[in-house]
């Protein structure tokens, strides 16, 4: 599978598949098909052969796919037996959030760095980190390979932090402030919208039940 | 399109759709092809084809989409055209990250109540908002018609809040929690997984640059 042919919605889709085995896994499953997978899992069983044929052959016709196997493939394939150091730019009641969020230390992923542009902010304590100035994060990326980078700054202050995250050697960047940023070739930058979440809900809100349709406040 | 037959990552394509329109629209484009606006936004042009095709006849063949109407469409469609109103449970750092999140109280939904257990934030203010109990969940969920929930709650009281959201009436839930969470037929909850971005991430790190292949730290 070339980088290029992989959309992001294929890749969480992998990130779905991965959570789904490691659940099999822990109620003792070894063989699964991908009919029984997606009727378990409320997901599209072609879906699933296409999406896992692009890694290879990995099930076997009539058995199914083992799962442990599996597992250990898509966790190679996500990069996760690579310990991702995570800076997280912005410590305000998001920052915070995510500074003691399971899955973004834990794994795979390791936050190694919490950054703020406050003075009053620095020395101070977030669960296992203290809260740094802006000016030491090059430091920290150089000095722990910092591969990621999570924006979590007021909109009007994203820019300069891409920048600068850039600028120290991080690649690979999560942006929070709802804010289409510039970037260079050779760097990924993605975007979190969490509206979409509530947009989806509305959606089936309308399709289901008519929320929403016609004149209903 | 019947309910069934949309899947949740349709609907997410949707409302990437729409923002691409919506930006279209500031930017004074009348009419854009799928091919164009697959170019314009990297994504892929057969898949904006299948998708609207759903909806019925959007586009003229040659001609393209009119943006304006595509995008009240797309509006509709996803439910944005009704005011949904939204309580948060959990003022946490990420409840109240959300309550002030722009996304969450504009175009199509209305943060109406904030909740906590702790008596200390009782009656404190989160924007213009104030923290109730618990106890006054039911009520607000009456008065105010609220359609959606989110949780923000540890994971060991996350149960607990579905089951009176449900019980209030509210059929559409976002959960933040890291917990798989037990539902009734007639309710949907969205998990909410925000790990799938680093792994995303790590996905083109791994791909695009190698890291963490073989035995690099």
């Amino acid at each position: 599978m070339s980088p290029q042919a992989v959309s992001p919605l294929t890749v969480n889709r992998l990130s779905v598949y991965l959570r789904c085995l490691e659940e099999l896994q822990r109620h003792g499953v070894d063989r699964i098909s991908s009919t029984e997978l997606a009727e378990r899992f409320h997901l599209s069983a072609s879906q699933i052969r296409k999406d896992l044929a692009q890694l290879g052959e990995l099930g076997i016709r009539g058995v199914g796919y083992q799962v442990a196997h599996l597992a250990a493939r898509l966790h190679s394939e996500l990069g996760l037996d690579h310990q991702h150091g995570v800076v997280i730019v912005g410590i305000g009641n998001l920052g915070t959030a995510l500074a003691s969020y399971a899955g973004f230390d834990s794994d795979g992923f390791r936050v190694v760095g919490l950054f703020d542009s406050d003075p009053d902010k620095h020395g101070r304590s977030r669960g296992r980190h203290t809260i740094r100035p802006i000016e030491e994060l090059a430091d920290v990326v150089r000095r722990d390979a910092v591969s990621m980078g999570v924006i979590t700054v007021p909109a009007a202050a994203a820019q300069r932090i891409l920048d600068l995250l850039v600028a120290a050697g991080v690649r690979s960047i999560l942006n929070f402030a709802p804010r289409q940023l510039r970037t260079t070739p050779g760097t990924r930058v993605e975007n979190v919208d969490l509206r979409i979440h509530l947009e989806e809900l509305a959606f089936y809100l309308r399709r289901e039940w008519g929320v929403g349709r016609s004149s209903q406040r």
